[in-house]
C-alpha cells in the first residue's frame, strides 16, 4: 500500500541533519524519549500501538535517487546527499510492547542512536505511533463496553485518507474483530467482512428481489440491510422470506443490518419478528454513528444487537483528532540534556531511563509507574514530577520494567506477532488495571513518579541552565 | 508514496459487484451523486478538494494478482475474479472544479458508469474527497483571517498517519503557501520549508553556538528557534548576534521562530529587539497549537507575526474529524432511483442532475444554487427541498452550471493544473461569495433549491414507494 521513503519527514530534520553532518557531529550518540502528555478522550489509560509496524518500516527506510534529486533542488549539499544515499537507521530502540497499557509524561519508547539517524526518523515515528495509539485507545474503549459483541471497523470512507489503512490495523490491536477495509485485511491479515449498501437495494424495483439476488450471488456470510424503505414493514419481512429460501438450499442467513432510526427499538422489534419466524440464529448488526457511548447505552437498554459496525468515530478518533506525542532529547554528546520551558509541566527528563510498573502480589497494577535512571534496578521511593513534597514508598511492590530492547543496529529484535496476538496481549494487560482507571467519567488518575536520582539529576540541570541565563 | 490497488475499498462493494456480475446486471447504467450534508466547522461554505488527485488514481485503478489471490480466499468466485483481473473504470464523471466553493445537500460530483464500476470506486472516491475537502476548507478559513501572512503546514507528526500526505496537498488548495512535509512537497510540487527543533539547540552546551552552527551549515532560508531556554533574555539576543555574523558573510537571516508562551507578547518584544539591532528584514514566525481563531486573535492584537506554522489543527481538521460526504444512487437500469429514509432530510434526489449557481450582473454570488434535471437549461423557480411552500424566483439571475464533464471512458478530460493554480482559482471563487457566508459565527445560510421538475419527479417516486409499502 505505502512505499515509505525517508523523505516521509519534515524538512527541518534534514536541515538539522546537514548541519550535524557538516559540523562533524553526526555520529554523536543521542537518546530521544517518545511520550505523550494527555490521555485521549479524557480517559484513564491509552493502548500503545503502531510499534511493530513502525519497526518494520524503519528497518527498510532509505532515500532513493529521485529523493536525492529533489533534495538537491532544495539546496542540500552534495557531500550531505552522498551521506543520505547510504543512509539507513542503525540505532537501538527500547520500547513498551505494542498493545500495552500506557500513561502520559513517561517514556513509552526510547531511541538511542547517532544523532543524525535519530533525527531523520523522528517524524515517521511520531506520525505512526501517535495515530495508531489514538485509534487503538478508542477501539479499546469500545471493546470495554461491547462485551462479547462482534466489533467491525467500517470507517474507510470517512477516514483521513490513507490514515484509514492504519486505523484498521490499530482497531484490531485495541480489540476489534474485523474490518470492511479489503487492502488492510490483506496486508495486515485482518478478518474482512461486509454487508450490502442501500444503493444495491435501490437499484432493484423491489427489495425482496434485491435480497434474493444478493443471497444467491454471495451466500457466504450474507447480511441483508433492512432499512432502505421501511424496516419493520418491508425490510425484516423480506429478509425472513429470503432466510427461509436459504434454509431450503441448506444455507443460513448470517444477519440483518440496521443503519438508521432508533437502533434499540428496531433491534428489539426485529428480534421478535425473526424469532417468531424460527430464525433465532439470524444475528442483528447495527451501524450509524456509533461510538463507545452509544454502544454502552444500547446494551444498557438490552438492545439485542450482536454485531456493531463502527465507522467515522473510530477511525478518526473522534472527538480527539490526535495524540499529542512528542520526541524529546534526553542525552547527547555524552551529556544529559533538558529543555526548560515556560511551563514546568513541559520540562523534559534527562538521561537514559527505565520505567517500572508497580504491581501487588496478585500481579494487579496498583496504579503507579515510576521512572528511574536506566541503571536503577528498583525504585524505593518515587517523587511527584512537579510537586517535590509529594512522594510514595514503593518497597513493597513488584516492579516490572516496561521498556524492552526491540531494535539493535536497525534490526528488529522481537518476533513478529499477529495482530490477534497483540490484541490478546493488550486485553490481558488491561485486565491487570483496576476498573477505576477504565471508567469514562473522571477516571482515577494513574500516578507517574520519578526516582530520587532522576529528580536530583533534573534539578542539577535546571539550576545550571538558569545559572547561564543570569 | 501510495500504490492504490482497487482493493482500497470496502468488502461489500465487491460482494455487491459479484452479485451484479452473476445476475447479469453488471453493465446496467447507473448514476451516483456525491454530496455532503453538513458544512464542517459550522462554517458557511466548503472548498472542494481532492478531485484531480482522485481522477488520476481512478484512471490507474486495477486489481493485481496478489489481490485476486486474496479475494479468492475471501470466497469470491472464479468467473468474477476473472472479470476483476480486467477491471478498469471506464465511466464518465461530472464534477464541480477542484477548489470551487461548494455547499451541502447538492451534488458536488456525479458518476455515470456501469453499476459494477461505479460501485467499485465508491470507497476510494469518498475517502479522498471527504478528507481533502475537510482540510482545504480548514485551510481556507485560516487563509481568510491571515491576510498576506505566509502560512505553512507543519502537521505531519500528528496527522492521522499517511492522511497527512493528502492534508499537505489540500492545505495548498485552501490557500497555504508551503509545507514541512518533504515527500508531499516532492510528489505534489509544493514549496517545502522548515526551521529547526529544540533538540538541535539542546544537543549543544550553548544556544549561541547552536545558532551559529545552524546558520553556517544551512544558511538558505535560515530560521532560528528562540524559545528553548528564555526567549527574550537568550534566544532573541543570540539570534541577533548570528544575524549580524551572517550579514558580515553577505547572508541574511530569514526569521526567528516562537513556539511557546504568549505569542503576541513575545512577537512584539522580539520585533522591538530585532528592529533596534537594525534587523527589520528578519521575519517572525510563530507556531504552537494555531488555528483560525488563534491567528485571528493574534492579528487583532497586532502581533507582528509574518509566518504562521499550523500543525495538528489543520491536518486533522480539528474539531471536525470528517466530512460526512455520501454517494447515493440516483438512476439505474433506465429508471430514476430514490432512498426513502426515516428522516425527510435524508431522502435522496433521483435522476441525472445539473447544479446552477445564481449570480448577479456583477458576477457576484447571490447565495443560491439550484438543482435541476440535467436537461434543464435554466431554472425559473427553485423550491425548498423539504418545505414545499417555500420558493424563489430565479429569472433575473445569471445561472452558471457547476458540474462539468471531467472524465469520459475512464480518462481525465481536464488539463492537470498545478496546486498553485487550483488555489488561485479557489480564492477567486471565494471572492465571488459575499462576506456574510464567510464569517465564523452563525454564517448566513446559502440556499439550495430544486427545480419544479425535479421536485415533481421526486414526489412521484416517494408516492409510488409508499404505495408499495401499503
Amino acid at each position: 500500500m505505502n512505499n515509505f521513503s525517508a523523505t516521509y519527514t519534515d524538512q527541518y530534520q534534514l536541515s538539522m541533519a546537514q548541519v550535524y553532518f557538516k559540523k562533524g557531529q553526526k555520529d554523536h550518540n543521542a537518546i530521544f524519549d517518545y511520550y505523550f502528555r494527555k490521555i485521549p478522550y479524557d480517559g484513564g489509560y491509552a493502548i500503545f500501538s503502531g510499534l511493530e509496524n513502525l519497526l518494520e518500516i524503519i528497518s527498510e527506510l532509505r532515500f532513493n535517487e529521485s529523493d536525492l534529486e529533489f533534495l538537491k533542488k532544495q539546496g542540500f549539499e552534495d557531500d550531505f546527499l552522498k551521506y543520505l544515499r547510504d543512509f539507513r537507521f542503525r540505532g537501538r530502540i527500547y520500547s513498551a510492547s505494542e498493545g500495552d497499557v500506557v500513561f502520559p509524561t513517561r517514556p513509552v519508547l526510547q531511541v538511542e542512536a547517532k544523532i543524525i539517524e535519530a533525527q531523520i526518523i523522528e517524524t515517521i515515528l511520531l506520525n505512526l505511533l501517535n495515530f495508531q495509539t489514538l485509534i487503538a485507545t478508542k477501539a479499546s474503549r469500545i471493546r470495554l463496553v461491547a462485551g462479547d459483541s462482534t466489533l467491525l471497523d467500517f470507517g474507510l470512507r470517512r477516514a483521513q485518507a490513507t490514515g484509514g489503512y492504519y486505523a484498521s490495523r490499530a482497531a484490531i490491536v485495541g480489540g476489534f474483530d474485523g474490518t470492511s477495509n479489503v487492502v488492510a485485511g490483506k496486508n495486515f491479515d485482518i478478518p474482512v467482512s461486509g454487508t450490502m449498501a442501500h444503493s444495491f437495494i435501490q437499484s432493484y424495483d423491489d427489495e425482496l428481489e434485491a435480497f434474493r439476488d444478493f443471497a444467491e450471488g454471495r451466500p457466504d456470510g450474507c447480511v441483508l440491510l433492512v432499512d432502505t424503505y421501511n424496516t419493520l414493514k418491508s425490510g425484516v419481512p423480506n429478509a425472513i422470506k429470503v432466510a427461509k429460501e436459504m434454509e431450503s438450499r441448506g444455507e443460513k442467513l448470517l444477519a440483518i443490518r440496521l443503519d438508521s432510526g432508533d437502533l434499540s427499538y428496531f433491534a428489539k422489534e426485529s428480534r421478535k419478528l425473526l424469532d417468531e419466524a424460527g430464525l433465532d440464529y439470524v444475528k442483528i448488526a447495527a451501524s450509524n454513528q456509533l461510538d463507545e457511548h452509544v454502544i454502552k447505552s444500547l446494551l444498557e437498554q438490552q438492545a439485542p444487537i450482536d454485531i456493531f459496525g463502527v465507522g467515522t468515530n473510530l477511525v478518526t478518533g473522534d472527538p480527539d483528532g490526535a495524540l499529542d506525542g512528542v520526541y524529546k532529547l534526553a542525552f547527547s554528546s555524552d551529556k544529559p540534556r533538558i529543555k526548560i520551558s515556560e511551563s514546568i509541566f513541559k520540562v523534559t527528563l534527562p538521561h537514559k531511563k527505565q520505567v517500572f510498573r508497580m504491581k501487588d502480589d496478585h500481579g494487579k497494577c496498583i496504579g503507579a509507574d515510576a521512572i528511574g535512571l536506566f541503571e536503577e534496578n528498583k525504585i524505593t521511593e518515587m517523587f511527584h514530577p512537579f510537586e517535590p513534597y509529594k512522594s510514595m514508598n514503593l518497597e513493597k511492590f513488584h516492579q516490572e520494567p516496561i521498556l524492552k530492547k526491540v531494535m539493535e543496529n536497525g534490526e528488529m529484535l522481537i518476533d513478529k506477532r499477529s495482530l490477534k496476538e497483540i490484541s490478546e496481549y493488550s486485553l490481558s494487560r488491561l485486565s491487570e488495571l483496576p476498573i477505576e482507571y477504565k471508567r469514562f467519567n473522571n477516571p482515577h488518575i494513574y500516578k507517574i513518579g520519578i526516582s530520587e536520582r532522576l529528580r536530583d539529576e533534573r534539578e542539577k540541570l535546571i539550576r545550571s541552565s538558569k545559572q547561564k541565563l543570569k
